[in-house]
């Protein structure tokens, strides 16, 4: 790739809100503030503002979607998909990601100093669900001065946020893509989140949440992290990246790893606790698991809505099978939703979302130069 | 079902053999003597010892599986399948089951007295193999003085045992029938056993396997035995026994279970870790991971192997899916064995080995009467 298709040096920004006598009120009760969001926008917001485009990260994500931080080797986790000429085309879009409320990266959370204690939050940090992330996106982009957005888009978590967007703000979303998500969470996958969340408060260390300056749950939330791998490959990808190869190794006790699978494990979950707080760990999983927009939900019987969404699958994906995204199609149709349905072939699992590039960006790219079009009409 | 279809009360037995000066060699190297097996047998053992069937049972089961014992209110295992008249029926044939080397149910394991030292062997216990398994049960078998099993059969580890049986003792094995398991785990099935065992060494109660007779790792041993629990299930069996129904609860803290997923898996978690030993549960999930009788291993070209298969796999098996057991039967047939595959339609995921009564028993009954005629030409 020439560097005229890179984004090139990026910076995370933070806007801070319900400042001070304003507060931010979570769906579940209490009240924080000030809340801050890291985010990040590549492109230009041109002078209709009509060519925004919101990215929602997936659980592990966070505001840097594309380019490169200064003295980083590596790009922002969806930088395949966003830049000059690419899916998301930074010379016609703007494109903005910021880092959920609940995150660890930047925005408020469990993890940010509560101003009425001066300490870490921690398990005073209010529950909240995919709707306050919501909210706090939309504060945003009320700032950025947008009025309605060209397009929400995102897979898994990030998905949900975008069918949140669709259920809290219609009028303010012209065209949604949800890529492998899901309405609700079915118990297998509460079941999933579940185990990682048990894991970590397994941790002697977790301590009922209070461990910052100290030491963290790493133990349990590596656990959790590895349990959240597997899930995020099909069985057919894993044969094909490990087979049944041995590691190689230096058996100093029983029950190290022997085998390629146990080595790479291990590794992701030793590397995720350098980057990731065990709370917003349990936060973020929670609003997962609570988020239902079955029914009515999604799209109310009286509301007048129309939005053009495309909505994308992938056909190894077991942890958001292909019938959760059939079910998010039925629902649109039944609502006289402009709705466009793809299931993509890959083998990749989950991960998919991350990993089949051109095939995304051949669906994607299509579907914003159309609704790009039909945008204030 | 009236009294007669009920074995009625039984007692498990013990079998000590590798006694001084003779030893137990496992494959790994290392030796260990004198060895216990825990058994049960049901029925009687005819005048030509032709009728005996060997019960492999499953990662977390013993020896008691049929019958009562004394003053419980629960009987074995696998009692919908043994008894007068049953798919084992113990009117015609004499069943044994015997709980497995390294188990915790009365054989010889990790937690057993190491006579050398008067402790416990805990991590000087060697590694063990589902062949060192099958050698001691072979020893059990010698001493009932039986020659030759007129069936060897089990499901997901005991259906391991069953092809093991095959590949060490051709010649003593009439037919078998192994049961929705596999030659060899794929990379998905060792990543849930090696997080599971992460759990486990993640309890700093595991204390690198010396915690007899101190505070044992129960909540690392009840996050592996959830996700296990995750993976015996199917999505819609979950789906049907669960649904998103919110638990009734008094929500003292939060990430307490909302969800009755939840606290299913919590239950189930915590009562596992009651009866099963933490160090049992790292060395049964290696001997599984480690086997591989895939190729030449189960039937090698060179030896005259003459045995009849029943091979049952289950639709919505995820854990053990159905293109293993198809593996199974590919082998068997280019060898030139009699075998029987049939897929079973269930929801109920892996757990439909012990749940599927109805459907096993029309094919169980059937093939053994079927195999009973051939015994001994």
């Amino acid at each position: 790739m020439g560097k005229d298709k890179e984004i090139g040096i990026v910076k995370t920004e933070y806007f801070t809100f319900a400042n001070p006598p304003d507060e931010f009120k979570p769906e579940s009760g209490g009240a924080i503030g000030p809340v801050t969001l890291a985010y990040e926008t590549y492109g230009s917001l041109n002078s209709e503002k009509s060519n925004a485009i919101l990215v929602g990260h997936s659980f592990s994500g966070d505001a840097h979607a594309a380019g490169f931080h200064e003295g980083d080797k590596s790009p922002g986790w969806w930088n395949d998909m966003i830049g000059p000429g690419k899916a998301l085309d930074t010379n016609k879009y703007f494109v903005i990601c910021s880092n959920v409320l609940g995150g660890c990266k930047g925005s408020t959370g469990p993890s940010s100093i509560n101003p009425k204690t001066g300490a870490p939050y921690a398990l005073d940090f209010p529950t909240i669900t995919i709707a306050d992330m919501v909210k706090a996106q939309k504060y945003l982009i009320d700032y950025l001065g947008i009025k309605k957005l060209l397009c929400a888009v995102g897979g898994s978590m990030g998905g949900m946020q975008v069918l949140q967007w669709v259920s809290s703000y219609p009028k303010h979303v012209h065209s949604a893509i949800p890529i492998a998500t899901a309405l609700k969470h079915s118990p297998q996958q509460i079941a999933f989140d579940e185990v990682g969340r048990q894991a970590v408060m397994a941790d002697t260390a977790w301590n009922e949440g209070n461990y910052y300056g100290k030491a963290i749950p790493e133990r349990g939330l590596a656990v959790a992290r590895m349990i959240g791998h597997i899930t995020y490959m099909s069985d057919r990808s894993m044969e094909e990246k490990f087979g049944r190869k041995l590691k190689a190794k230096d058996q100093k006790f029983k029950f190290m790893a022997d085998f390629e699978v146990e080595g790479y494990l291990r590794y992701r979950g030793d590397s995720f606790v350098k980057r990731f707080d065990a709370n917003s760990y349990l936060y973020i999983t929670k609003a997962m698991d609570y988020l239902d927009l079955s029914g009515e939900r999604l799209i109310p019987k009286d509301k007048k809505v129309d939005i053009k969404f495309l909505v994308l699958a992938f056909k190894s994906d077991w942890l958001y099978p292909l019938y959760q995204s059939q079910d998010i199609v039925r629902i649109l149709k039944t609502r006289g939703q402009d709705a466009t349905y793809c299931e993509i072939n890959s083998t990749y699992g989950h991960d998919a979302f991350l990993l089949e590039i051109e095939e995304e960006t051949h669906l994607i790219k299509h579907f914003l130069s159309k609704v790009s079009k039909s945008y204030g009409s």
